[in-house]
């Protein structure tokens, strides 16, 4: 397998791939987090319309999402890759081109994998971070009262799915950028490491399946009900041009942030206490407090004109 | 999903299934060995003829055999998992209890999962253990003169496949004690670590994919040949009942034993002063030395007739 090798990665890899297995001396008084995700052709993208590097750029990067929400930093990967032969040659070899661009942006390193064939692509991942034991946050912290935020601006990945299923001309007409959220999600490694350092979060997790999925988690682990305001999510936004495009059928902006998956922004639970600290967070001005947690056990949502409705989770369900 | 929970693991997970990732605490002076490996449903098992909880418990312990291979103590497993939405029922619920008791087995712990669809079943699976890194042995260590060992019967697991391919009724005439190598391998997880721990052996690597295939690549990893005898080679037994079953096709035991894979039998290497300590190893009485390694790149084998004729790699290759 052509090799992918992140630049910023620590020495601790003692022995990589081309032997049986991989082996790691962890740093001395560091915890490690590890987690493992799937990308899967014709489930997750389509190996005939997705440019390839996308298809390895993103895999790893959404592999890598929960390490961020976990305030782990990365380190390594492994690898399986299960492919047709078709898709060996050029393909691949843009594949890990684009996988390789991730890990030096991570500061990840490769350190094993397995390649077998199947009739779709199929790519497994298993990625590695540590983190100071002292710096944990779970799903499980949030309490009474506590701020609900979400960094970024939610449903624009949704919104590039859209675009891309809808219109195949999308790229040619100039819309290219709004597929970038799509096609070449960014995580937020930096915001999700500050925060747990700094004990400023009580509960966070990383925004994968849609906000009204992800968030009912965080609520269910913490055993507690959330309420939100309409007017303070921060959504996409859909230019006129891209309006045009699908010919008048404009998606709502909010159902697309509620719902929509693949966002990778972190959504976490800040005591009252810590808000003023939160302001020193990396891109705080990207982040918006868009509720509370209270008492309960799901979510409830406010609307432009005071009137509150249940929030049932409408987001990513891989057997729905 | 399920849980899958090994008896004897130690106590290292701090937070397991459940949150975006799991946390392992290493301990504190030893090294990680991962490993990865896939198990794919018509690649390398037939979802309608195998017993589910046969894909469960294979899936496991051939991942876990690079780990016995590089002398380490298994500990944790992480499991990726696509597949249709037909075999999320009674069916997965079976490959798990295969997977669950391979576990208790290995003393291995499941720590992290993922789960989505698609047509065909894949699991991948990501296994991680630990050893003193005084106990360190590649592929790379063999020297001119070391004897190169096997432990184990070669063959066994290629005889039940063509068993299993060749004749469906060969369960119920009575011989299902000879697919039982190909359904339900075991490792050689104890022989691995002492081989380690008492630095016997110079060189190590598990037979998944054959011993002409996996010797060559310790060859390869080393910048050594080696010489084989035939009659040394400890093969498969194939019994009259089971040619009756064939219908006379006798398959040769000594291709089955060089070519067959899946054996996860030890190949290894152990310099001539190590032979005499070698006899304490677990299991002595099913290590065979084989041959040895001498100068060259590849592999000669010595017929009974004392002819010799150069071995090619005649294993698994997943793109052939």
């Amino acid at each position: 397998m052509p090799s992918v090798r992140g630049a910023h990665a620590t020495g601790v890899v003692r022995l990589g791939i081309g032997d049986d297995a991989a082996v790691l001396a962890p740093r001395v008084g560091s915890e490690w987090v590890l987690s493992c995700d799937q990308f899967v052709e014709g489930v997750h993208f389509r190996a005939e319309s997705y440019p390839a590097d996308s298809v390895g750029y993103k895999s790893l990067v959404r592999a890598t999402s929960d390490l961020a929400a976990m305030g782990a930093t990365p380190q390594f990967f492994l690898l399986t890759l299960a492919l047709p032969a078709k898709r060996t040659g050029k393909w691949l070899d843009a594949v890990l081109r684009g996988m390789g661009r991730a890990a030096r942006q991570l500061g990840m390193q490769l350190a094993g994998g397995d390649t077998t064939r199947s009739q779709k692509v199929s790519m497994s991942i298993t990625v590695l971070g540590d983190r100071n034991p002292a710096s944990a946050v779970t799903r499980a912290g949030a309490r009474l009262g506590d701020a609900v935020c979400v960094s970024g601006r939610l449903g624009c990945a949704a919104w590039g799915l859209r675009l891309m299923e809808r219109h195949t001309g999308a790229r040619r007409a100039g819309t290219s950028r709004l597929l970038q959220p799509h096609l070449y999600p960014k995580i937020r490694i930096e915001l999700g490491a500050w925060l747990a350092r700094n004990r400023v979060a009580s509960a966070m997790m990383d925004i994968s399946d849609g906000l009204s999925t992800d968030l009912a988690r965080l609520c269910r682990a913490s055993g507690v009900g959330a309420r939100l305001w309409t007017g303070r999510i921060p959504c996409v936004k859909i230019p006129d041009a891209a309006e045009r495009l699908l010919r008048g059928r404009r998606p709502d902006p909010l159902r697309l942030a509620l719902h929509g998956g693949e966002d990778y922004e972190l959504v976490f639970t800040v005591p009252r206490r810590n808000l003023k600290r939160l302001r020193g967070a990396p891109g705080f001005g990207e982040i918006a407090a868009i509720g509370e947690i209270e008492r309960g056990d799901g979510i409830t949502i406010v609307g432009a004109d005071g009137r509150e409705r249940r929030l049932e989770p409408g987001g990513w369900d891989p057997f729905s």
